[in-house]
């Protein structure tokens, strides 16, 4: 069976306990429960992590190779400030899609640049918990 | 019946004549009928427009206002130069979901920069000719 | 009789459609019609124009040459993109003062910086509609 | 009876007296004279002062909250460098529109931007000394 | 028989009527004869077109493909603004170079970057209406 | 009874070892120790933390949420590269106020700007470890 | 008896007349008495001066060499242009902390460089009035 | 018997892995050999680490204080964004060499500006793994 | 008999009195002696003045019109923010000769912009208070 | 009879026998034979050199003052960084046209700015040998 | 028998006159004789060379290729400033390695980008005269 | 006798010969002999050098230490592109003082800027040929 990784960076473990006006209401815990039940609606299974540590995700991502068909992966503030993760995922064939909940390019200035795109295959930016699903749907219907 | 629009920018009545090993084979037509396709499904009417003028892109978003539930936007280059553009969203209340075939974060520095995407409700970017049917289901699948 | 011509740029034909806590209430037209009014009490005459088409608003310029006292010019977003309308003005011998309703140095960055201002007389800036009047007053009281 | 304050700042008290083909022969004396009378024909005052020190310009300022209608400020130099008069100004009610004699924006890079129009209601840049009267009219005609 | 394209931009239209002494007093009309009358020599033939719309500058090259041998493009003041142009010379085949009259090196900060060069074959500056013919003969004379 | 988080990022336990002449003989835990006794006297309670992870630092100030009256912060080299745990202290309610033992206005220019300083309340800078103290006075005695 | 100095710059003497939600409504006054009471419980005096005049407050810092313990100074507008009171700073052997009533670091981008930190011991930011108190403690109780 | 320390940052334990074209067959296991080897035949004994998290690699260098006569250090990416490691490498009195296998200065531009190097002894760049073994040689043959 | 006059702005009031090593033990009346001494003997007289007020500076530059040769001017930190007394320099016929005492370009990247150069005949740049006496000369014996 | 100069700097007398992909098989000798051969046609001489030394060109630049009727000149990496051969330009009468082989404008940013254009008629970029040829046209068809 | 280069540029025929607490006590006479000697222990032979002329350093490195295994290349200030080196370099196949005898990182912000680096085959840098040394190994000991 | 050098940079052997408005009409030679005299009646000699060869300056330079008192030194172009020079200058101890003809700051944004005067004891700008006499009188009445 298929499988996608769910992947989620700093601070998004407090979604849908606060600013909920801004992130919606729904947890985190909500958000991975729906991809999950979207994505065996095609046969594919998915593994759902979340941390605030910059190691951990290179971690999580070097262990992915070979395992996953794609990485749906919302990494936070890490998008703005880390090399690292971005070398992580070059090291490795799993293709990944970046998103993010909020639309970014409202925000400070320091947001409006990711580090991570240029190795990412595409973004889905701003279209809240839903960008989860329409990521996982595109790692689902390859272009034919 | 509930109604879309998908607008395509500059040199977009090129896709499928050159360059097919960047930009898929489909012609501009194709990517439209699929997503009318798509779009019928759940009783949504869609029209297609494209335009390699600026002026009459800023018409078509006048005309739409009040008639659309949703805009499908591909700018093209003027995605990076255009503050026209941006005031005719902003002067519109239909909402508009920003699309981009390629990951325009790969390309050159100048394509890096959106000056619609703080008035857009989001942006799909790097998806290929899919990132038009997930825009669609964005608008379509509004959060509950 | 001598004449002014009046002109403006890019969605400036939506006001008074929307936003009026921001524009005011007034339409294009009756803009229009107040200064007309005005001019005509100084014996001068007023057409006016509109174009969402920077093409077109170059066309409209070359054709003034020769034909009007001065020109009267919002230049709505091209203000700050335009190098093409700055050669046009800069190559005809009528002279133009530009205008903008809003006080454009309270908003976004990238809407300080006017191309135009340095091949045009003067500005008027954040007066409102108002301003278009005393643009037009400018022209009629010819320094003694 | 409603009152206008004219204050004027460093170096416009050499008006009239140096480069003539720049700034007109009009002395600032002259200048204050000429809006004294149009205003006066609306049944407004007129109280003009001019300083070159920045301390002093700031005391004025203060001094005129709730006793102006509005103030008619040519800041001179001190538009590009005086934050200190940009927080005066935003410190009492009065409003305030910025004149300045020349287009600044034919001058050096250092004149294009001032520090002090996004607390300003607007700007009439370019127009002579005709500039200070047409500033009076926008206070004098208020939008109704 | 071979074909070549003379494309000019933005406000050349103007050229002879206005600002002789930079722009010599040749009117755009006197230069395509020239050119015409040149390429003849060579047995090529020479479609000339002028616009000052972005959008038209950009159907015509769309339809130069498969038809012209080269196009001399003189891009005027879009030459610094226009990415769209850009995309446009990128997405057909058919060689470009391009051409100003006056030396854009001696002029505004903001005329020194061509947007369009890195997608032209190479770039004649300076020399005046003499720079058209040139190019004319850099695609005549290709390199053996 | 009230508590009071103190909270020291990297490089923070190396205090009193080593440059003395720099940063003083005291360690980490003396600093504690004096802001412990110095909470008591106003009847406060304190918790004191020190991480080189910056993920650990985010785990600590998400867990610091309702149970808190205000955290003295020293986020070491954090200040400037972190937007993570800028959002960190966004994403809860208890009032942060960063401290700095040195003035890194007198050191090298990428310590001069502070990504957490906008989400914070203050800040102390280069008042030694007094700093610590004056921080939480300002938590203690809350302006009436 | 040991005295210091409280001194405040362009604009502060308008502290409680206006904008009583940021600045909070205690007069420059009552902000004087206060810290007054708190340095004699120390048995210090305290002078305080306020000047919208950058020149006088070099005046009145050369003035305070050898006779003041410190100087508590909120330079208002002139941290982030006056390199002329940084020099007066340099030039005398008072330490001096500066202060801010509100966050400077959450305000206009050109507020979050200060020109005279470098010079002074450190810097107090955001903690309303209570921070000149906080800065006069921290002049008193000196390091052991 | 005197001891060197071999530390590798984020990423680095993939080598071999990924990309041998690259960064050569080589596994970091087979580096810490080589340069183990080397070390002993000039009876020096080695310590290696490798981590990808910023606050382990902080830790590590901390503990080596006192310990080691070197450390050769490849920091990967956090080379570029990490001045929580610069801190912590001036923390302690061990030098250390920044070693880097590929020539950074042909890779992206991000990459050109390292933060460490100020505060490391020197840089030994694009060598490939032989490059540790010649910091290594640095540390032993010092200058006499 | 011809004049010149010896001005200074900010600070330089407490010359000789602190950091002799750096300025020199000269006091400004030392320094204005010598000057005046030299002068004589060539039949010129000197007025010397000095303020820490940019506007008392302004003033005195405005009076100067028509009565001095020459003004030696050391305008301390103003050389580096005022434009106010770069216009005043502007506005009157008497040649200046910016002196500085210390090398301007050993120092602080911020003072090595001078606004007021540009409108100055030439520089004297850290020779030390003989840069008063050369910049005289260098008035006195016009190139004939 | 009339003479031109064909000059040449830094690393072009390596054309030919490296990169000839890029620059073409033509050595210098060959391409300096060609523009001979053509110029002779129009009763014209030409002399040509070449040296990788700066001094050197400065040198035959002066040299060549009122004895040629214009240099075509390709001074390679010099165009981008010397200010030295600039000045030695302005300082003759003849013109200068500036050729280069390759596309400058397609390559590294640092070679997309010419130090040398603003003082030279006009450039000739990215036609190939054939550019020494188009400048010499350039100069011997003078506009009537 | 193998042959490398030892080539150093502007100002390194100083080393060891001058500044012995920096550059050491050794001449450039003393290092060339230890390189050679190293060298030859490996049965490779040494030529070495210094100029301070740009010139001269592009003719030597020209007559370089098809000679020496590899140059070990310290070009001194011209690192910073020769685009010219840089395409001497890339126009010859003989590998070179940039070596720096301090480390440039810890000097003025001019020196912390090398133009050579990109076309080099590495760097080493800050190793005293010994990184020479260990320069002539990384060619000699070629990754197997 | 004490000796001084006068040495002039590239282009500066064009004195005299063209724009005789701008640089006066004495030649490099007239100057160099009022120079001369001038020392002679102060018992000093003095040697004038001038090359057009950046290296050539280093080489006279370096020969220049423990021979004269101080150089005199007009670096032309070379000041603002050559760390070279700076190198050599600062690896002499014979003190330089920088002399320009005209005042750089009227002239482009690039000879703004001195790599050579943070090296230099000071500059004199813009006071014409008299410049190089006063620069030998700095040298010779050294501040007692």
């Amino acid at each position: 069976m298929k499988k996608l990784m769910l992947l989620n960076g700093p601070n998004l473990n407090r979604l849908g306990k606060r600013e909920p006006d801004i992130y919606g209401s729904k947890t985190l815990l909500d958000i991975e429960k729906d991809v999950l039940e979207l994505v065996k609606t095609y046969d594919y299974d998915l593994n759902a992590f979340q941390s605030n540590h910059e190691g951990e995700l290179i971690d999580i991502i070097h262990q992915a190779d070979g395992i996953y068909e794609g990485i749906i992966f919302n990494p936070g503030a890490y998008t703005h400030t880390s090399i690292a993760l971005r070398d992580a995922i070059s090291s490795i064939s799993v293709p990944v899609i970046e998103v993010h909940l909020s639309n970014v390019h409202k925000r400070e200035d320091f947001r409006h640049q990711s580090l991570l795109a240029p190795v990412c295959v595409g973004q889905v930016v701003g279209l809240g918990a839903k960008g989860y699903s329409l990521a996982a749907l595109a790692f689902i219907q390859e272009e034919k």
